[in-house]
């Protein structure tokens, strides 16, 4: 069939749904869905970026052992770990989107590891297919989103494999712009498109008042989580080709 | 020290948290906590009817085969045995609160495993305290954990270990109730609280929209569903003494 020809997302019925936590993620068959990885605060919105600004590739690990492993590949690999919201001693830099500018990542490939991102990117695999949204490329995310057809399973890094608001409520502004016609949303995906009604107009003050919103605070990084919610500053969409984060061409 | 001096709950800056399904029960202590189970299509909310109307105890168990083996036990016991949200062939009742009338339970003792509801209590077994949470008796359920000192855990029973909305809705109804002054929530019970503010006008209209909702309707028990979501109908307290569930005395 020619591509022009198949229908886009929801033509068909699809599911839009929604997996709160990666402790959630066996109750789904990954295989049958295109996955949007979402860890807010900072793994996925540094990684937009990172590659927004011309990183060759971003390859996620689960382990900062793996992670300093690649030393030895030389400069052309930059180290990033990050450990409950710190840099790890002896590393480049850790999950700051700030650390992921041209001048730093043009050309680079950078190697990360962090606490939640990586262990939901890991657990979602075996995907059709596993991209990165953040509220940086959410509009570029979704028009792409529309074109695919087939199930689309928005999965949440959370916090220690539990729900988190940031995360979730990003998940509910792309149901907002994906929602439609017959398309079939699950609870998660009700919910969160909800929760995106009450935050919506102020992410940040809704964002404030969060558990997370308070530690993250306390680790002096309020300047990361502000940048974090700059919504549509980029159109670059990641997408996992074996081991790596690239950008996707086919937009 | 004596009972009347000791801090209301959040007196001390107690934690009201809400577990979103049985899945994640596993990342709390739940021995630190007053466990409320919430099943409200329809096992904690025909529990509660239940023992408002008299039944002398009703015991939660896992599987239908222990549930049959109290069949020998005689006319004492009345065996309720629910899958995927019909009557078990065989089976006095299932989970219908129409089946839990005074005429029916009164001085019985009913025996009864559902889907989900149950999953959530065994699991909930060594908390400190284990209670059931409905629309029925809401305010009757707050106005005693009001007066309980130390952190409480909304237990969501879920849809086969998944988010579901109604049971959410209600944990926020919940917290509504009891957040105040120096109370902690966790992400969970701010969402679950938004989710209320969202749906509270319209309880039924709001969760229509449920893929759960369209599921029970679908096995034509959309008069069950109405009478789950009469608020305030009873002030029994159901709470787990051992194996059975029985009414809370120190109300």
């Amino acid at each position: 069939m020619d591509k022009n020809s198949t229908p886009p997302f929801g033509g068909r019925g699809a599911k839009l749904e929604v997996c709160l936590t990666p402790a959630l993620l066996p109750l789904y068959n990954v295989e049958e869905y295109i996955v949007v990885i979402i860890d807010i605060f900072r793994a996925t919105s540094s990684i937009c970026y990172g590659i927004d600004n011309g990183a060759a590739a971003i390859i996620p690990v689960s382990q900062v052992e793996e992670c300093a492993a690649y030393r030895e590949k030389g400069a052309d690999y930059l180290l990033a770990a990050e450990r409950n919201g710190e840099v790890v001693t002896g590393f480049d830099f850790g999950n700051s989107p700030f650390a992921y500018t041209a001048e730093k990542v043009a050309g680079k490939t950078v190697v990360l590891t962090t606490t939640n991102g990586t262990h939901a990117l890991h657990l979602s695999r075996s995907a059709k297919r596993v991209v990165i949204g953040s509220f940086l490329n959410l509009t570029a995310l979704c028009n792409w989103l529309k074109t695919q057809q087939g199930n689309i399973l928005l999965v949440c890094a959370g916090w220690k494999n539990n729900f988190n608001l940031e995360d979730t409520l990003f998940a509910g502004a792309v149901v907002e712009q994906l929602k439609a016609g017959s398309v079939k949303l699950d609870d998660p995906a009700i919910a969160a498109n909800d929760l995106y009604q009450s935050g919506k107009d102020d992410l940040s003050g809704y964002l404030k008042k969060t558990s997370h919103g308070e530690r993250l605070k306390k680790l002096g990084i309020e300047e990361d989580v502000a940048f974090c919610l700059n919504v549509d500053i980029s159109t670059a969409i990641p997408v996992l080709e074996g081991e790596k984060l690239v950008a996707l061409k086919d937009i």
